[in-house]
């Protein structure tokens, strides 16, 4: 994997906790100092290591929703 | 990766659309004949290759609506 910074901005809040203490969330990032976006992923406890997850823009945070 | 079946048993909708023409989408999924799960992912057109994305189950998708 290429290298990247990424900053979490806001933490929104937890979706899920799974046995092992990974938690699923939902978090707004800045990725190499972009605007922040949504993202929702999963991690290790502390934050320590990230999983697998999708970024969202704002707008498709909102079209997210009003399918969910 | 190892091998797996899936089945798009829901296609819920389109979050958005690539200038590539790949397709953020939400749908409902069952993995392996699994019970189906919310799906959001980025898929090639026509489904035909489907990229990184996160899976939730009905409770999950729920947590997540409630803090968009």
């Amino acid at each position: 994997m290429a290298d990247f910074k990424y900053e979490i901005v806001e933490h929104i809040g937890v979706i899920s906790e799974s046995a092992k203490g990974w938690t699923k969330e939902l978090n707004k990032i800045s990725w190499n100092g972009g605007t922040p976006k949504y993202d929702i992923r999963e991690w290790a406890p502390e934050h320590e290591k990230m999983g697998k997850g999708v970024t969202l823009t704002e707008e498709e945070a909102s079209k997210l929703k009003s399918l969910l």
